[in-house]
């Protein structure tokens, strides 16, 4: 199972962009982390919502697949995220969690954190849903 | 009002990642548009979702900016993405408009469409709130 | 069409508790009405914003259930609402509308507007993703 | 601060009509119950989605009134449900929590489970952000 989420996130270009790694993978939960990077930022040099939001959907996106069965992909229906503190600092984590897997869609909930000078900082928090596709 | 918005999309370097640019600045409307490059895929080869919340971000953080007082900077608080259809075509286009300018707080809409050979198909719905901030 | 979605709004307890009504029905777009009551108020005398939801979440439930073929039922996966003014005023006009009617969901949006002395004011404004379900 | 939590709920004619109760005050955590009645259900005689919304966020905002200064009220801002399974059995619990307090925000969490026969299921999922506002 987590091959096949590292195969799968290899394969994100975006990923590769934004130089983000697989951290952690766990049934039900996955976690990734990526640079605070100089191509990454908002107009005062924060890091831009777009980066936090894309490694939140990844981390939950992929959290709700390591609950599906093998062969099966799985896409954001819909996400919401609170952006609570600016993204300042050297590194994000972000951390996905399933909190329901139905027969039909998928509840997932992440946190993504900066980490400045070791000290974690929560940015963010979504709740989003998530549907099996066929690849 | 348009110099303002354009001068600090400019300095957005994620924007810049993007090959982003702005389409249309009218009082309470910023149109943005970029390329679904080979940098920003997911793992079949779509957009990544982040870079259609990103752009749809954008575009509705700048409506926002359009109907605040010269000085002010704006924050998304949080926003709501449906993810309606695949990430594929050309280029996409990201229109954000105001909803309901308040004394405290600014609620936008957005919509990105994805253009395939000259055909439009909407993509996502955002819902968002911004928030004034000094600079 | 009409009729089955007015039997089945008529079924619904609650909206009778909150003396609601159908005001319109139309391919896509099913606009609901009720009072600002004395049993309906949070803690300063306003409309509670459980009513608000419940009439927006309605609303955009029945709109989605209009386009979809008879014997399915429809429930809403998840639902985000802004609450941009106070709900204040004599009654509620709660308008949905598809937005996107796929095959396995369909995206809603739904304005609530307060009627005080025949002016309207908007108060909120939903998205919404609904499934259809066998009853 | 749980008198002045308890009075304000007090005041809610609508959890009055609903006949829920508060079950718990702590600093950033508030609990609250209620009947699935006869007069809140959908119309499969189901608990109704506006039940389940109006406990969640009742409990959210007054688990962020409970970080607030005495004095001030609170108001939600937005907030996303997400509705994971039926509302069936003989009551709601719902639990708010403060996920972040900010200077001029709150996010919070809130849970919604319906317990039958003595067993909670998890029906709902709730982010939301509360503003402080003066009475």
């Amino acid at each position: 199972m987590e091959q096949r989420i590292r195969d799968s996130f290899a394969a994100q270009s975006l990923m590769k962009t934004f130089g983000a790694t697989v951290a952690e993978v766990a049934p039900g939960r996955v976690v990734l982390e990526a640079p605070i990077g100089e191509g990454v930022r908002q107009q005062h040099g924060a890091g831009h919502a777009g980066l936090t939001f894309a490694l939140a959907d990844t981390a939950a996106g992929y959290a709700a697949l390591t609950l599906m069965p093998e062969g099966r992909e799985v896409m954001t229906v819909e996400a919401k995220i609170n952006l609570m503190s600016p993204c300042i600092g050297d590194r994000l984590i972000a951390r996905g969690e399933v909190a329901k897997a139905g027969r039909r869609l998928t509840i997932c909930r992440a946190e993504v954190v900066a980490l400045r000078d070791g000290r974690e900082t929560c940015i963010a928090l979504m709740q989003a849903t998530m549907i099996p596709v066929d690849p």
